[in-house]
């Protein structure tokens, strides 16, 4: 079987490192803009070797497509176009309503199926890819029911093969939930991490007097603009409306701060806390 | 040599068990409000005994108060009242301007010297408490010249001897600086909790759906809502300003999502991301 992986960066990289484990007959293309990347990833055993886009398609079984989405929504319909009839193709992209809609729109529209793996770090490249990153962490899966049967099959077994939980939505359902547990926590840390570095111009003060706990909170700050500026932008309306309650929410205890209405904070907070019995769930995945 | 450690929790737990490794011989009185903790303290080997604050203090030589900031500023007098003419005081908040104000308006002010180890985590109690918490991490220590060179002379050699690092700033520096890289990301992390528990009711779709960026995100809304409302009400001018900053780059942000402003929401995480470098001094602390 051949593997076209399309970006291979943290996820594409990941994914196929975590795939070569289980599967060490699988031969493996890589396809990268960068000539760096491509080179990196051969190097680092990742892919088998790297061939253009339209060499490496009409003859792969499994296309992956971890691109920035902005990329996906672009690529997709030109893969969509070179694979041969039996091959399957799959995106790995944060979101997934506007790149659901683009495929509905190709004549191959069911030899794709819509994923979305839960994992990631701020970093990002090649170099950045661990066969660990997905592992017993969770898929989503999207609109199988517009993918061919064989299709999906072959998708969930890979997923399933290298330890991960597969969950199902539509489209709009995932964009929903994903920009409360996951957009917004990008937003809020990019934030924090900007009004730090504007309003404390001296960096040796925050060096000498942040925390682990000020270093853990703005962590998602490090993470790369070209990746979630697309992402953003294509789930914008579910964003907006987090974005809009988390400001919310912000100015209401700015106002128990302001009126040292204490019993308030600490209401506030002890709903918060509530949070620990979630994450503890979410540490040990 | 008898320290008496007021408030057995993460702080002044952590802070004993790094003094015994280093000074065997020194003896340790535990105070602690609760006496489940104080049983845990002495079974946790952090303490040799546990006896009331009006008995420990007159025979102690160093009287450590690591209790919340709002009991700081409550025991302060009652302590330097009970000390004996050689002992001396130093106190772990968090905040430092009105824990200062109440030291100088007492007459054994000299005895006194306020300290602030960066260090935590989320977790709280002795049993919290571990020996690795403070070494290699900062302290800042403010108002020096207002103390006993004895006693500044002591508070330092004890911290330098469990291997932290000592800052110097006035007590106005030192709370203006923690409300924009401490306070400020608690509250954004509380406030992140309380988004994402209102917002999305069903909780398996939180479990499901975060990875861990949202995890490490809004860790610190796990925090003791006892010990940081009073921290947040006597930095409540700072803190409310450094909100105030917060909310309105937000404000700012989401704008640039809502007008589809894509280089704009580069160029601001572009400028955020700046904080990797200074982040990758800290994780090495």
């Amino acid at each position: 079987m051949i593997t076209t992986i399309i970006g291979i960066g943290l996820l594409g990289g990941s994914y196929a490192l975590s795939l070569r484990d289980k599967y060490p007959k699988m031969h493996f293309i890589g396809v990268d803009a960068s000539e760096v990347h491509g080179r990196l990833a051969v190097a680092k055993g990742i892919v088998d070797e790297v061939l253009p886009m339209e060499i490496a398609i009409p003859k792969s079984d499994l296309v992956v497509l971890a691109v920035p989405v902005n990329y996906i929504v672009e690529l997709l319909p030109q893969v969509l176009d070179l694979i041969h009839g039996k091959a399957t193709v799959v995106d790995l992209g944060s979101t997934k309503r506007l790149i659901c809609e683009v495929a509905d729109a190709h004549p191959h529209r069911h030899r794709f199926v819509a994923a979305h793996p839960m994992a990631g770090t701020e970093n990002s490249g090649p170099s950045a890819a661990f066969r660990e990153l997905l592992p017993e962490k969770n898929v989503i899966l999207c609109d199988c029911e517009k993918s061919d049967a064989d299709s999906v099959a072959l998708v969930e077994a890979l997923f399933r093969d290298i330890g991960m939980k597969l969950h199902y939505m539509t489209p709009a359902e995932h964009d929903l939930h994903l920009a409360y547990v996951s957009h917004l926590s990008h937003v809020t840390s990019f934030a924090l991490g900007y009004t730090v570095l504007e309003k404390e111009r001296d960096e040796q003060n925050i060096f000498d007097m942040a925390s682990t706990g000020f270093s853990s909170t703005v962590r998602l700050a490090k993470s790369s603009p070209a990746m979630w500026a697309p992402i953003f932008d294509q789930n914008r309306e579910n964003l907006s409306r987090a974005l809009g309650d988390y400001i919310e929410f912000l100015q209401q205890y700015k106002t128990f701060i302001d009126d040292r209405d204490i019993q308030a904070s600490v209401d506030f907070m002890q709903r918060a806390n509530e949070i620990r019995r979630i994450l503890s769930g979410i540490e040990k995945k």
